[in-house]
């Protein structure tokens, strides 16, 4: 049996999937799947890092994620899917890891360094957030992944999780020939940032999104209804594609052909906003299509979403434990 | 039945014990297991926190330290003795509570200012060295303890862990009349510091301890060697105690008419410090005779103590459990 590399992701449950999260994320994990032993986890202890006082979007989207994530085409077959909180073993690698790092170390990460000077007032300035990547860390290190896919700006996570385990092998590791705590590699891979329905980034806050399960109709309406270059303001008056937010949606969904059309037809004035639209509202629905059939299927059966992450919350923990288990000896508190 | 109150207390296994443990701590302990349903627990993760490039210390230390505890009158049929790094559950709630503790609640405890300021080369700002008061508070409330006992310098610990549990029943408690984490009262109880045997701070590294289970004749050797008042450079010398490092055991261990014995002998040239030293031996002798006896007999059964320490383990995981079942049902992460 060849045994393929190991990959570990995970995604906080801060809401109902949306296209961002599929182009972003999802899509790679769906491919992933293909030559990799892949762990996919609903983070819920990170999401109360900075929802902590939300306890009900924590509780509601939890399961709504994993049907999402279902509908995008992971394959419980073939991926290890499961819940963060139900492993106490992260937590109690995170705790021992905690030992050994420098506080330095974590306070140097750009995220913490961004949020806490971009939101100060938002009570972010917790021992739990500054421990954002070192809880990250241990959720990585403790299944001994091979690969974390991520994005730019998760790279320098990806770093400190190296570290902490280069660490921890050379303090514990007594010379042995395997490394008890195997430094995992970023795996960069081709994603996709689709902004949302006004240009800016797509997040449920701004409420420019479009769901990953959102009505063929409503999907219409949405895209109808977003704005388009602002010095286009008469069906007569020429317009320039990249001031407008419908591009990167045609450069993301259509076929070369179609972005000419777009391109030609919006300089010239030959095309009209909602003609240039169409095409895009098709190729959304179409792609909606199999992720709507798929979920239709696992909520008729919210039993079996929640047997498919109790199996993959149980092969995790066998693996956990093991983990655990070289760690507590490595380090001497196994009595 | 009546209930008696809570009492939690851990000691950190960073050597044999000695009387300094013995008059500041365990005698106490001793003293609550009548009155109150005491859990004392070998602090295991937290000695990681300071001595986490010592494996062995703590991998040797941890059952002679709960053999001194039996020794020295812990009865195991009244009180719970267990191991922290047994119990996950506490990095559990440790991990949880880290998400709504603000920073300042531990960069402001004085032990961490304190020895961050004078031993800034030990390496001690590590990310775990400052949440040790959190899972300090997590080892407590996990028990959901009503007293710690206390000596001055921790009163802010406890503070501290009343804050969390504030804050923690506030954010999730939802009005409910019982608090899911009740706030704990600090016990100040009347112990005794004992210095060393050159007048400083007893501990270990300063090599100026009688162990607790140290031979008889050990013990007149050291006592013996002790200095005493340097001015009392001769026999016919007069001294003062208030300068002699052999005073405070004298106040420790001898009856007020040994003490006016001392007092008078010495400050009159009447006594010679050997004569003066005598009485402290015996008392001290006498002390430990008991505590011989008791480890004598552990010591034959090392699978009596080992037996002690799981049933303790396995009731405190018990209360762990249901903690942390109410707990994650109050955060919304019990699915
Ligand atoms: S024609 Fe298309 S690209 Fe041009 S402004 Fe309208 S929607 Fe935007
Ligand atoms: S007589 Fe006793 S108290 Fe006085 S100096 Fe000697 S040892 Fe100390």
């Amino acid at each position: 049996m060849v045994t393929r590399p190991r990959v570990l992701s995970g995604m906080r449950p801060t809401g109902a999937l949306h296209l961002g999260h599929y182009h972003g994320a999802l899509k790679n994990w769906v491919r992933l799947q293909d030559e990799h032993d892949c762990f996919f986890f609903v983070a819920d202890w990170h999401a109360l890092t900075t929802h902590y006082q939300e306890r009900d979007v924590i509780e509601r989207n939890v399961y709504d994620m994993v049907v999402d994530w279902l509908a995008a085409g992971v394959d419980p077959k073939r991926a290890t899917l499961f819940i963060q909180s139900r492993l106490p073993e992260h937590a109690e690698l995170f705790t021992l890891l905690a030992m050994g790092t420098p506080l330095s170390w974590l306070e140097r990460v750009p995220s913490y360094k961004h949020q806490i000077t971009t939101q100060p007032n938002r009570n972010l300035a917790t021992y739990g957030f500054l421990g954002y990547p070192l809880l990250q860390a241990a959720d990585i290190l403790i299944y001994r992944a091979n690969f974390v896919p991520v994005g730019e700006d998760q790279a320098a996570h990806v770093e400190v999780t190296r570290e902490v385990a280069r660490r921890f092998n050379h303090l514990y590791g007594r010379g042995q020939a395997e490394p008890i705590l195997p430094e995992p590699a970023a795996l960069f891979t081709d994603t996709s940032k689709l902004p949302g329905l006004d240009g800016e980034k797509m997040s449920k806050s701004a409420e420019n999104t479009i769901e990953m399960r959102e009505e063929p109709e409503a999907v219409a309406n949405k895209i109808r209804r977003m704005p388009t270059d602002p010095q286009r303001v008469r069906r007569s008056d020429a317009g320039d594609p990249s001031r407008c937010p419908v591009w990167p949606f045609h450069q993301l969904y259509s076929p070369s052909d179609v972005q000419q059309w777009v391109q030609q037809g919006c300089r010239s004035a030959g095309i009209g906003c909602l003609d240039c639209k169409q095409p895009v509202i098709e190729a959304i629905q179409r792609e909606q299509e199999p992720w709507r059939e798929r979920a239709e299927t696992y909520l008729a059966n919210p039993k079996q979403v929640h047997w498919i992450v109790e199996m993959g919350t149980e092969r995790a923990r066998t693996i956990a434990r093991q983990t655990m288990k070289d760690v507590r000896e490595a380090v001497g508190l196994a009595y």
